[in-house]
């Protein structure tokens, strides 16, 4: 059993909260805090497995109706206790990590209970729900109506809709049904000064809305209590198509030509020739098993060379909609592809990507768990940039091993792709000396981000900014953008309680 | 002539002017001056009628780049001259008033010459307007790429893409193409502090983003340069219908119906009694010309009933898209106006106020001319509200005509519906005393903005608040919204140079 520090918060503070949420709503034990305390970054991994929590929750709070949410807002709010709110707590930029900020206390607020039925109005295509109500839920209540939202992050299975709101998530299939940001029409956030209730659905604007800052306000104005969503019709048709490009600049000017026309395509992913490596091994997976899988890869792993770039680049793509629709996408997939000479695979290549893609977070956890060190990247870049981002992030992952005298496999993909530019998304996997963990991350985290940063990509596409992204935001955002949201927090938040030390510079 | 007030920029300011635009950019002759001081409420066109000018620009000054508007608005924030944007001009809401507000003077700076070509990008979906691009010119430019922007407003022929954004407009088209504002994802707004660029189409949100508060800020930021729009297919089809509703209440529910699902319409127009009695007369203007029906009209007026709610109502509806959408449409208009037992007209009706839509604002400019009241009043309501508000608005306008001791027409109609509710405007024409204008005027804006706003309708609905609904949005605003955009003009505008006197309530 870990050794913890004991919570902060006094016999008096406890007997509040107590009264504050329903029966079980608020926990204090070791195990509770523990859990509630990390995200799903590398270094939260590594730390749980290590027994590390350098920060801790004092006490995990489950509000589970709105009103209880406006009062456990007010208490901390007069008692000066910071509050993190909580959601699937799948954050990887340390955006759900207990910092108290010079107050006395911290606890997590988690929204996990705020999941009841959500209201599905098929006539008006849109829908409600609570800001706890998780990926899996929100589709399948939306397809006993015929309807889908379209969002499906990698972390679907584990993320919910208050976190996607409030990091700006991305899901798979985002060049088809943009993001849950973008369909938003109305939410319901609870902050220390009272319940707001925005809608802009129906109603005209009357003027510039604020409200329109609380998306991608990463829980540092408020607690989002629900959340309405327009949404879509359930496709009657999807079709999986898959080739391999001889040249990862072949594959990245076609996929530059597939999102620039409709039909566009739901999932566009091209992978660089290390990770299509990888994807086509994935195939043993369904055969052999989880272990077996990941037998290979670390077997495999000494062989892969890093100059991913120059070997065949696997596209995977999916069309969905109208019969009609998909039979166009195919077509154009079809021509594009002869267009750039690259070799048609089985549509069962996509199938297979589709069945497995909400795996790979779990497999993270067991290589990870096995002592091995991986994290992730990524970073809109526009087209003209790709390939010199592409070429610098490689270069800082290959600096960052050289100099720990190790060997690390690269991958990269572009996804979420629109006519502008894309997203590009790098995993990286290492051995990792036990104990040197810390280390090793904090530089990884530093070198990756200077590189794509430097090199003309953004600091982040879709994971959010929270408290690791904090130092180059400061440095890309012009300050106007800092003072109007420092304003509305000012009205909000004034005692700066909610999630502090997140998003925002230091005042 | 007139005897108007001479300018009060000095020999040195002019010089300075002269000087940062090209020539010809800079008037102060009084023509200018006046007919840029102007907006196009009914009494706008009552003062010109007589010759009187409250307010009156000291300068026109027309940059014809941004590097222009850029140096023009550095010299106007040093020399603390206030400065009012003015693309088309046709604010009902006094919103390019030139009103200096404790400055030494105050220029319009007109953005018409901002109308260079655009740029279409077909593939992407998008376009690039300057600022003073017309509404016919926006069109033209997209349908040789077979693109619509559908934003279609009464002022169509003489508003322009600045003021659209600026104000917030509604298109007749708005239940199917939304509004500029809905579509905008880039833009260049120059402000006193600096030129602003701000991109939503490709690159994510890293973070709220203040840029989002730039629509609907009505010129009290800065002035927007140029504005990129997703744009539409031209619709390969068009359907128009038309039908007659024995009551008001009826057509109101079929026009909920009908706003409710897939395919929506482009238009969708009910008309009350009064209002339906005019229009099914205007067809007589084609044939008789425009002034027969202004004789008809004028001498129709004291035979109208008042009770407008209680009589048979037009409903005009289009469909555009895909023939299978507009197949799809108007069989579903079919099938809901024979539930409501209402009688179908020609289509010929619907394009006869498709042909003369644009042709009401010249009508009105008439009227007035010929010494008659005519102003409108609109708002958005629930479905729920639709009845109480509209008999509070027509009630509001009986009980000023009466203390005025004058008969007045009262039309109304529902458009711009919503699946949640609708736009409710009305239509106001009486005799009016010569010398009694203004105060006539005042007290008609006040009773009928207390009474749509009473019984639970919004102070505007596509009008703007600009300077006459000013004391409505300080009740209706939550205090954080003034906040969060007192933080932005605080950052670009700090000495208030720009349209002082609009939108936002006094410091």
């Amino acid at each position: 059993m870990l050794d913890l520090r004991a919570t902060r918060l006094s016999e008096r503070d406890l007997h509040a909260l107590e009264g504050l949420v329903v029966a079980g709503g608020l926990r204090t034990d070791d195990r509770s805090r523990l859990s509630a305390s990390a995200g799903a970054a590398y270094i939260d991994l590594a730390r749980l497995r290590r027994g590390d929590a350098p920060e801790l929750a004092d006490a995990v709070v489950e509000p589970s109706t709105s009103g209880e949410v406006e009062s456990l807002l007010q208490w901390a709010d007069r008692e000066r206790v910071a509050v993190v709110p909580r959601s699937g707590g799948t954050s990887v930029v340390g955006g759900v990590d207990p910092l108290e900020n010079g107050h006395r206390a911290v606890i997590v607020a988690s929204v996990r209970r705020l999941s009841h039925p959500g209201v599905v109005r098929p006539e008006q295509r849109t829908a409600t729900f609570e800001a706890g109500t998780l990926g899996p839920e929100v589709e399948a209540q939306l397809r006993r109506h015929g309807l889908t939202l379209g969002h499906y992050p990698q972390s679907f299975e584990r993320s919910a809709v208050g976190g996607w709101l409030a990091a700006l998530s991305f899901g798979q299939a985002s060049t088809r049904y943009h993001t849950p940001a973008d369909r938003l029409v109305g939410f319901t956030i609870a902050t220390p000064r009272g319940m707001v209730r925005w809608d802009r659905g129906g109603r005209p604007p009357d003027g510039p809305d604020p409200g329109a800052l609380v998306p991608g306000s990463e829980g540092t104005l408020g607690i989002l209590v629900d959340a309405t969503l327009r949404v879509e019709l359930l496709p009657q048709a999807t079709r999986w198509g898959a080739a391999l490009f001889s040249t990862w600049e072949a594959g990245t000017a076609a996929v530059r030509r597939l999102v620039s026309t409709s039909p566009l395509p739901a999932v566009v992913r091209l992978s660089d020739g290390s990770e299509t490596d990888l994807t086509l091994a994935e195939s043993g997976w369904e055969a052999g098993g989880r272990f077996e899988f990941l037998r290979r890869i670390l077997s495999g792993l000494l062989g892969f060379r890093s100059a991913g770039a120059r070997m065949a680049s696997l596209l995977v793509v999916s069309y969905e909609g109208t019969p009609r629709e998909v039979r166009l996408g195919s077509r154009f997939l079809d021509s594009v592809r002869k267009e750039y000479g690259a070799a048609k695979l089985r549509q069962s290549i996509g199938r297979a990507w589709e069945r497995s893609r909400f795996r790979t977070p779990y497999l993270r956890d067991d290589l990870v768990e096995a002592g091995w060190f991986v994290e992730t990247f990524e970073t809109y870049v526009p087209w003209s940039h790709v390939a010199v981002v592409a070429r610098a992030g490689r270069e800082a992952v290959r600096t960052w091993a050289d100099r720990r005298a190790i060997r690390a496999y690269v991958g990269a993909h572009l996804s979420h792709s629109v006519a502008e530019g894309t997203s590009l998304y790098f995993t990286v996997i290492a051995p990792q000396k036990t104990g040197e963990e810390e280390v090793a991350w904090q530089e990884f985290k530093r070198e990756t981000a200077e590189a794509v940063v430097g090199a003309g990509g953004t600091v982040t596409h879709h994971h959010g900014i929270g408290r690791y992204h904090r130092p180059w935001v400061q440095r890309s955002w012009p300050a106007w953008r800092l003072e109007g949201l420092k304003a509305l927090k000012a009205r909000w938040d004034p005692n700066d309680i909610m999630n502090p030390g997140k998003l925002l510079p230091e005042a």
